[in-house]
């Protein structure tokens, strides 16, 4: 397991969700959560979070399948991590209503003992200065994917750059790259990203899919299309985990295993966002979700000549 | 020439732009300038539009091209077509300072004789009643494409909606897309419009490339990406002429010929927003547009498996 398994740390929440298509109060959210149903399609994932003594048995079983390892969850005196918030009529934006850290306040990610040989990591959008913690602790990983959010860009900006030196693939937004570089142009924003450590710069656009910069040059994916959108929320950690579990499944980031776990991660993702929260991450079948990914093949090769 | 040409109406213009990248004063323009430029690359091309006594011989002779009929382009009193528009900094967003219809406003597409034969159509966008004169100045055409805008869904549904439903190929955008179904969900758009009569919908959606309903299903092309774009203006009006000037060419509309038509079109709208005006599409020569298109094929392909 050590050689194929990923490792995820990042948050674990109870979000209370209202869309167009319905709404959910204190249902199991947070990057960890997506991540980790995600990644697990593929390989063995190690869950390093931490949630409050109010975490309900229930959503400990919906993270507790086969291939995930929870007992990296530490369990904190108080409430769990909480958010609230509100999507627009299209879905394109959304409105935080309300934001509780609670115990996710605190955290340190504590990796245990039989954690630290992980080869392959998620550091999903926390602290840049925890995600270097992880980092430390991990003793010579071949995969360290990252994500971030606008609000650390701003903020540790000196903290961020020196973690995304040892970053093999950077996962972020078109606002957040041209954040970070100052650049216009969302290509020059990749190739800057690239100069900052990243090899592999993953461009997330919601529903117009992943612009991808390797060593190889362009790779552009679109999203898959969904008619009946639910709810957007974790579909950026639900795509990182179908792509950062494809890959570490494949076991190298050569351009064909990348272009393939972009692939999954999109076809997993319109999985995702057709249910509420994680409900249709973990119902979606392997048939289904292998019957997507050459339905995204299809759907967007043609014959040049 | 009668078979594999095609037809395209629309208005010639002149362009008064300001981007972030420079600016011109009244350049040559117009949708069927930026079409039959594009077109002519792949079959012969007629115009019919209109121009005022101001017209200048340099603009004319930019458009007489080995494969540009302009004999159909009409001469009337008055001036040209006048349009003047300013960019955002991401050039995303555009603001129209000045409209002056002059010689348009009293168009009337009288197609001469000789072209009553054409194949292949383009009708730009121009009111729908004027799309369906041209119409039925034609004997049998086998491509009849159509674009529109949002004035003339709002102002004028009925006459747009009887001319769709002669109408093979319809380009458009996304917003247009919602506000002539209704549609939130940009799927359910593009197959309402169907219902409406183009067997073929392409949705326009800028930097992010297109997403085409064709019998088959859905075919995603992402934008060529552009590095130092100079002038977003006339870009959907390129793509068209590429996809559909190619089209012509292949003389059927079978999916991997709609496809490769998409392809074409995306590679020369591409080399059209690296200059202002019309003068990346003057200049573009053959084997550049074919490495573009070869480009594109390299970039979005991936082996499921």
């Amino acid at each position: 397991m050590s050689g194929s398994g990923i490792l995820v740390v990042g948050s674990i929440a109870l979000d209370t969700i209202r869309t167009p298509a319905g709404s959910r109060v204190s249902a199991l959210g947070g990057s960890a959560s997506y991540f980790a149903l995600a990644a697990s399609r593929y390989v063995p994932v190690r869950v390093v979070a931490v949630v409050g003594d109010d975490f309900q048995q229930s959503h400990r079983d919906t993270l507790s399948r086969e291939r995930i390892d929870t007992s990296g969850i530490q369990v904190a005196d108080g409430k769990t991590f909480r958010w609230e918030g509100v999507y627009s009529e299209d879905m394109n934006e959304r409105t935080t209503i309300a934001t509780e850290l609670n115990v996710f306040d605190q955290f340190h990610p504590v990796l245990p003992e039989g954690y630290r040989n992980s080869k392959a990591v998620f550091l999903a959008n926390i602290d840049p200065l925890l995600q270097e913690e992880v980092l430390d602790q991990l003793s010579d990983p071949w995969l360290v994917a990252l994500d971030t959010m606008n609000y650390w860009i701003s903020n540790r900006p000196a903290d961020l750059l020196r973690v995304l030196r040892r970053v093999h693939i950077f996962l972020v937004n078109d606002a957040e790259a041209r954040q970070l570089t100052g650049a216009d142009n969302i290509l020059k924003a990749a190739e800057g990203i690239r100069m900052m450590g990243p090899s592999i710069v993953v461009i997330k656009r919601g529903e117009y899919g992943a612009l991808t910069r390797t060593e190889r040059g362009w790779f552009q994916m679109p999203a898959y299309p969904v008619e009946a959108l639910k709810d957007p929320t974790g579909a950026g950690d639900t795509f990182a985990g179908g792509m950062l579990g494809r890959l570490a499944l494949e076991g190298n980031l050569d351009e064909k295993a990348v272009r393939r776990g972009i692939a999954h991660g999109t076809a997993i993702a319109s999985f995702a966002v057709e249910e509420f929260g994680v409900e249709g991450l973990t119902r979606v079948r392997e048939g289904e979700l292998h019957a997507r990914v050459r339905a995204l093949h299809e759907m967007t090769r043609f014959d040049p000549e």
